[in-house]
């Protein structure tokens, strides 16, 4: 399996994900700037791997840099509003170095770094646990939908959705994938059935709107989508178009299942509403892959991710278990 | 405003809908079988612009061929399955045809002729009343969410769905557009945001995933898209997608309206599950203006139409007066 992020002597190495599928390609980050910088433009992307690419930022920015802690902290959390686990790494690392004051510097640093790997070896662990919850939730012998890549490459390695998925496969059920292409980005069509090839999984590309088409049509045994966030209520935030597709299983009772680490868990968010939505440039919609689709000038809307309401949400597949409604309960228990 | 398709003496004239938004090429088919090409690979598309074409097709079948009628009438039909109006149009020449037996064969002719040109004609008397029928339902100072186009160049002019916004707008309704892109073909992004560009009508372009988003947002005064085909108990095909933005209208209390011709109704029909859906080419979702955006060999579903079932739907507005359920007594009565 082609690793998504990992720490080595030359800096942070990450599979440049804008240029997946066509190219394998890594790029080695060398400075904190330039971590924040692949977060931004989405090298890096998926709520779990922009955890651990920033727990790893932090921890170069203190090897490497003379730059202020905060300074570094602080650049590394103005990349992206919306994936909780970003500010939840960065906290953790916070939480550490303050814990290290007096120390000596090589000491602090040196903790740092074993701190964001080890960030990274629990996620994997993490995932593998969410698989294994949610394995046994999954419908045999039906096409599972799942829309945006909540993968091996959103995560450290495995995936929440897709390691449900792979979970599923593993303890003996025939399932295939559905994959959103999910524009604007195109991590389904460029990702989700990327890795699933890898893989060996069979996986079908269908675009966005199709999606309500196929849950009508009764192939779709349930779908499973990672998160962003997850407010105290059970609202969820995740990819755009999650949100639609929520209803449309609704609509045709198809179970709708979130899989998610306990960290992108934000229990301080009474509810969605509260969950700030990335606005990205107009030319992710007008331009892909640099060909333009539309005329020039279009006004164009492009939030990044869109809100669930918690009433959408057959449950939610976390590390620790499996959450139902009343989610205020249920999460707050785990 | 551009003309999307006209008789001249060189031929059938239409305009590239292929290469909208970024050339404006007018291509000239000189045989029947050119215009079915036509049909087939979306130079010209929309189900009454489709009718349009297939009745020129015919006209030109028998002004320069020697082929069969039968043989004319049989390769423009096989073009595409799912918009009745390419049958109604067909069929409307037919009846002309035979009722012209035994009279010369120039008049034949100049009678078939003068038929398609009026078919045309008709069309955009047709859309200025649909549009006058459903400007009143448009709510005043909101965004009307289309998908897809169903504007000029789905027709002979002026645009069902889109002929609603223009009269709706020329009646002093402050209004503005969402414009899903409408993917595969990217009808939205490249034909609907293009052709309201012409007009001066404000539009704003976003991938179809968001369409849930801001129909929950509250936004959004109405939804209105055309139609391909219409059953007897009101169950509306149209393109892809159009169902899930149905379901989440009504999810949100937003109404749904579909503006379609008379031609439109297919009343031998008594459900949408009856109507034939299209299942085109993979390329088309694995590859935008050629550019691959997934990996070799990518396993795809694309269904061109999705269907609607009547309970999604607040009005169907056609050019006789606005339809609303129960249908079947309603569109039968039209």
């Amino acid at each position: 399996m082609v690793e998504t992020i990992q720490w080595t002597d030359d800096g942070v190495v990450m599979i440049d994900q804008t240029r997946l599928p066509r190219e394998e390609v890594y790029v080695t980050c060398r400075t904190y700037g330039e971590v924040a910088e692949a977060i931004r433009s989405m090298v890096i992307r998926g709520a779990p791997a922009i955890g651990v690419a920033a727990a790893m930022g932090v921890a170069l920015g203190v090897l490497r840099s003379t730059d202020r802690f905060e300074e570094i902290c602080d650049t590394l959390a103005r990349t992206r509003p919306t994936a909780v686990n970003l500010f939840w790494a960065i906290g953790r690392m916070k939480k550490l170095y303050e814990s290290l004051q007096g120390q000596p510097i090589e000491q602090i640093r040196a903790r740092l770094v074993a701190e964001a790997q080890q960030i990274r070896l629990e996620d994997i662990a993490i995932n593998e646990a969410i698989g294994r919850n949610g394995a046994e939730l999954v419908p045999d012998g039906k096409t599972i939908l799942t829309h945006c890549n909540a993968g091996a490459l959103a995560t450290a390695g495995y995936g929440t959705a897709l390691g449900v998925v792979r979970a599923a496969i593993a303890s003996g059920k025939r399932v295939d994938v559905f994959a959103d292409e999910t524009r604007p980005f195109l991590q389904g069509a460029r990702l989700t059935v990327w890795e699933l090839q890898q893989d060996n999984i069979a996986a079908t590309l269908i675009t966005d709107n199709m999606a309500g088409h196929f849950l009508k049509s009764g192939r779709i045994g349930c779908v499973v989508v990672g998160a962003d966030r997850i407010a105290a209520n059970g609202d969820v935030a995740n990819k755009v178009g999650t949100y639609s597709v929520a209803v449309l299983a609704k609509e045709n009772g198809v179970p709708f299942f979130v899989a998610a680490p306990i960290s992108t868990l934000d229990l301080t968010l009474a509810s969605g509403d509260e969950i700030p939505i990335e606005q990205r440039a107009a030319a992710e919609v007008t331009h892909v892959f640099g060909v333009p689709i539309a005329p020039d000038a279009t006004r164009v809307e492009n939030p990044a991710f869109d809100v669930t309401p918690n009433r959408y949400v057959t449950a939610i597949i976390t590390e620790r278990g499996v959450a139902r409604a009343p989610y205020s309960e249920s999460l707050r228990a785990l």
